[in-house]
């Protein structure tokens, strides 16, 4: 059997992917993968996501240049959740110029921002001149 | 505003939860939460999921007495989805036996476990005599 048809998709054909980084270990954001992205992610070694809110195949840093390289693709046991090893080019995964999205810790009721930003987001997505 | 407020549920009243274990790192499984679950964890420091497939509140290691103790939860960018890193008791997050739920690796185009089981499934949940 392909292993895309091992997976289960949901009634929109997308799985929720974890991108996980190779040399740290941590977390750098979740993000959703159809059929088609993930065989991408797989071919190219390049994450590709798919953009619920665009409606369209993303491939992680095709405006910010922060891509990521792919070393592992794993399948959870209800095989209907990814998990990718990348090497986070540029050291940010984050939209918010921060080196991975779960920035926010919980600490005395409130969510408290613990990760800096590396890099001003107007500086990383520059409109074409 | 109260820290479950600015969480952006889902129309289910859901978000996603990674559960990533404190001492290694490791992503030990993927779930779901809502705000009774997600409140609860952070109470008892214990972490407590929705089950979609039961329709109710799982403290997690229940019946198997994998509980995780909760280190710290955290929150994404978008706010709608919580990272929660975890010592795993026992040493088995997945419903297998196995460590973690992400025991199978994509290689030679075909999934491959790379997780061994600890702990005989039939031996974790034994029916109450």
């Amino acid at each position: 059997m392909d292993w895309l048809d091992q997976i289960r998709w949901d009634d929109d054909g997308l799985v929720p992917v974890i991108a996980q980084e190779y040399n740290t270990g941590k977390v750098l954001m979740f993000a959703w993968v159809n059929r088609e992205a993930l065989a991408l992610t797989n071919e190219t070694k390049q994450a590709t996501y798919w953009s619920r809110s665009r409606n369209q195949l993303w491939r992680k840093g095709e405006s910010s240049g922060h891509t990521q390289r792919v070393h592992d693709i794993r399948l959870d046991c209800d095989e209907d959740v990814v998990l990718i090893v990348v090497e986070q080019v540029g050291g940010i995964a984050c939209h918010t110029g921060r080196h991975n999205c779960f920035y926010r810790t919980l600490a005395d009721g409130q969510w408290q921002v613990d990760e800096p930003i590396i890099k001003n987001p107007e500086d990383i997505y520059k409109p074409i001149a």
